[in-house]
């Protein structure tokens, strides 16, 4: 078989088999196949796009490109989640505990945040001790032991995904749905959970700009799941503005565990209780109704709480934070941005946003780049909201009091202030299964 | 500028500016943009095209990309002629000599053969003694003295082109006719001369197959020129059958220059004095018909075949084999391949033909191989001839006896011997001129 061939097959609207896609990707990842020719491949899987039988063929074949992590050492159901990113995006922390309350086990590897969106890694971080690194036989006795636990995914996990994705990412081939839907389902595949809830994050800020295209990935990723043996559901949620008010590492954790305490913001509940509620129906928990009530139980008894901090506990994390979140150590200088109109606002732009929180210290810009997880933006008026002139939007907070020049820049970029209530969009937009689409 | 931008905006179908072409051409040669990035534009051009006008701009940034040839040492109008490839196509070392007996000046720089196509300096090469490597000095000399001289292609002409060449025959983007017309444009306009007259080969063993991508090719080469302030023809020829009986150096030499000597067979004549007339037209001789009247009588009196004789003895060249074949070194052996039926040849496929005279020794499979200027065939019967079981259909030239059965089986793989005579294509189909499709 020869490379060549496989380009041109797919550039001329041909339907690749499994072992030419094996052909290509294990190729491109022990070297023979070279950068330019999978470059050319990817380019012409772009614009001819992909069958969902290649689609599926392609993201197993990627999937056992690194290693396939075998879970069957940890009883019963386990459930993975997955955002495909947003800002002030702090459901795991949220949902995870929720749904190890509830008794189905949670054994997850999660990312770090990178550009203008956050990682649930991260936060965990912010949480002085939390060891993310644990080796197999601690990851897996932990979820035996206290059903929960959330680490770093492993270098190793589907290893044709990342090299396929740094090429994309400088040949202008991100964007391309099937190359999406593979690239996120491949490592969940690898992740080796039994059942997969897909959020798929839908508006300005996220890869996915409108309802058609994020019902197309998530049909897509719903599909790959299916025909590689797995159970999988999808949630378009709205990232037309941050869930809660905070952006932030440290910031977030301690509006997650003000949900997990019954007193978060109405948003990020909802979200979180919606999204629980589908890990629960994926594990066989139940209908959804009962599967909603169930996660709703463990956050009014306090169960969900007591499980996230044992997970926190068991990793070696400072339990005094999440139960006090003022032992948090502070950021040295605050900003409050001022609205400087009287009126709705109309316009908040969420990558801004999150670029803001970068630019404050929250986040990265390059791979290498060190995090303040005390640094972030607490947003007082959202997308909708009235303000008044003079009115506090948001505070900012940094340890260099030099950075908030620039974050203010950047948040006001994106910030326009108008007479009119603009339309809200909803939290949730549809939930997709193998079943079908059912919107909200 | 980024290189990102320029692949997702061809991506997206829209059109590339000169800056954004310059950037990426010239980056890639200088290297500041990778292999992978120019194979992802290479194939987003692939598949979205190019407006005549991108097309235009990016083979002047090729010519450019190395030595543009300045020619204006020489007096008159210069006129050159390239043909996109065939089997057995000796055209040029007939039309050269006849369009300089005929008073307009040639300075010519050809190409080597590879794969199952020749080259004229090849075959130039194959007149003992005759160098094809000259010094501008003395390639400019001899135009000035003689009236013409045809050279071996400098390695800086068009470096892009090759670069870019090389990358497009392992990622297949080859056959893409914006890409075709611009590589092979951008090294005659690098060539300097005024006026180009294009043969562009049509059939199955040519990179056109059909009249319709020929005509295409044929406009956006002449549109390209035309734009870049040259005169441009085309014609297009039949790639179907060879032109003349021979292919193989030294048997195509001596088939040219009975050509020039009044005694060539009937279609190699036609089509050369069809190219020469074209290009007497684009030197502003006159019309098409006094031009054919004066080709044809440079025959007549001789003068083409003196001429001929000229530039080989200005090169170093060994005259005597010109006058006299039967003096050029001859193989050790040859080969009748027979008829195994009684019928019509009705069909002989042109690739495999010259692949059978590379097999021979006629040519190289790789760039570094050497050639056995001796080898070849004379073919005795050709598409649409009748035949007789036992017949000889053509002779085999080589100096091992053992190649002939690999050349034996490749040519029987493309040949059909059937009851009915079929249907001959014609010489030629059309001339393609700014003015617009003249069909023959």
């Amino acid at each position: 078989m020869r490379m060549y061939d496989v380009i041109a097959k797919k550039r001329d609207g041909g339907m690749l088999t499994r072992e030419e896609i094996a052909f290509a990707v294990n190729g491109y990842v022990d070297g023979s196949v070279p950068d330019y020719q999978m470059s050319a491949l990817l380019m012409a899987i772009y614009l001819r796009g992909m069958t969902d039988e290649e689609t599926a063929v392609l993201t197993d074949v990627m999937a056992h490109s690194g290693d396939m992590v075998d879970l069957s050492a940890i009883q019963g159901v386990k459930v993975d989640k997955h955002s495909t990113g947003g800002v002030g995006d702090k459901t795991t922390l949220v949902i995870a505990p929720i749904v190890a309350a509830c008794g189905v086990r949670i054994a997850k590897m999660s990312g770090r945040g990178l550009g203008h969106t956050g990682g649930t890694i991260d936060k965990m971080e912010a949480v002085p001790g939390t060891r993310t690194a644990l080796t197999q036989e601690e990851f897996f006795r932990q979820v035996n032991e206290i059903g929960i636990s959330v680490i770093g995914q492993s270098g190793k996990i589907a290893v044709a995904d990342k090299k396929m994705y740094a090429l994309r990412d400088v040949t202008a081939t991100v964007g391309c749905i099937p190359l999406i839907a593979s690239s996120i389902m491949s490592k969940k595949l690898a992740a080796g959970s039994d059942a997969i809830l897909l959020d798929v994050t839908m508006g300005n800020g996220a890869f996915m700009k409108n309802l058609e295209d994020a019902t197309e990935l998530a049909r897509q990723m719903v599909a790959i799941g299916t025909a590689n043996g797995r159970k999988v559901a999808a949630l378009i949620t709205d990232m037309d503005k941050p869930l809660g008010q905070n952006i932030g590492n440290s910031l977030e954790v301690a509006e997650s565990m003000a949900v997990l305490q019954g007193k978060g913001p109405t948003d990020l509940t909802e979200v979180c209780l919606q999204l629980a509620a589908n890990m629960l129906v994926l594990a066989g928990r139940g209908g959804l109704p009962a599967c909603r009530a169930m996660a709703e139980g463990v956050i009014r008894d306090g169960t969900a709480f007591v499980k996230c901090c044992q997970m926190f506990a068991a990793q070696g994390g400072d339990v005094s934070v999440l139960k006090d979140p003022s032992r948090f150590p502070k950021a040295k200088y605050s900003y409050e941005l001022t609205a400087r109109e009287t009126g709705y606002i109309v316009e908040n732009d969420v990558e801004k946003i999150g670029n803001a929180s970068v630019l404050l210290g929250a986040g990265r810009i390059k791979k290498e780049d060190s995090i303040d997880f005390a640094a972030g933006i607490t947003m007082h008026k959202k997308l909708g909201d009235a303000v008044k002139a003079g009115e506090s939007i948001c505070t900012f907070y940094a340890n260099d009091p030099a950075l908030f020049a620039a974050a203010e820049e950047m948040y006001r970029g994106g910030l326009v202030i108008g007479p009119e209530k603009p339309h809200v969009p909803p939290l949730i937009y549809a939930r997709v299964t193998a079943q079908g689409v059912e919107r909200f």
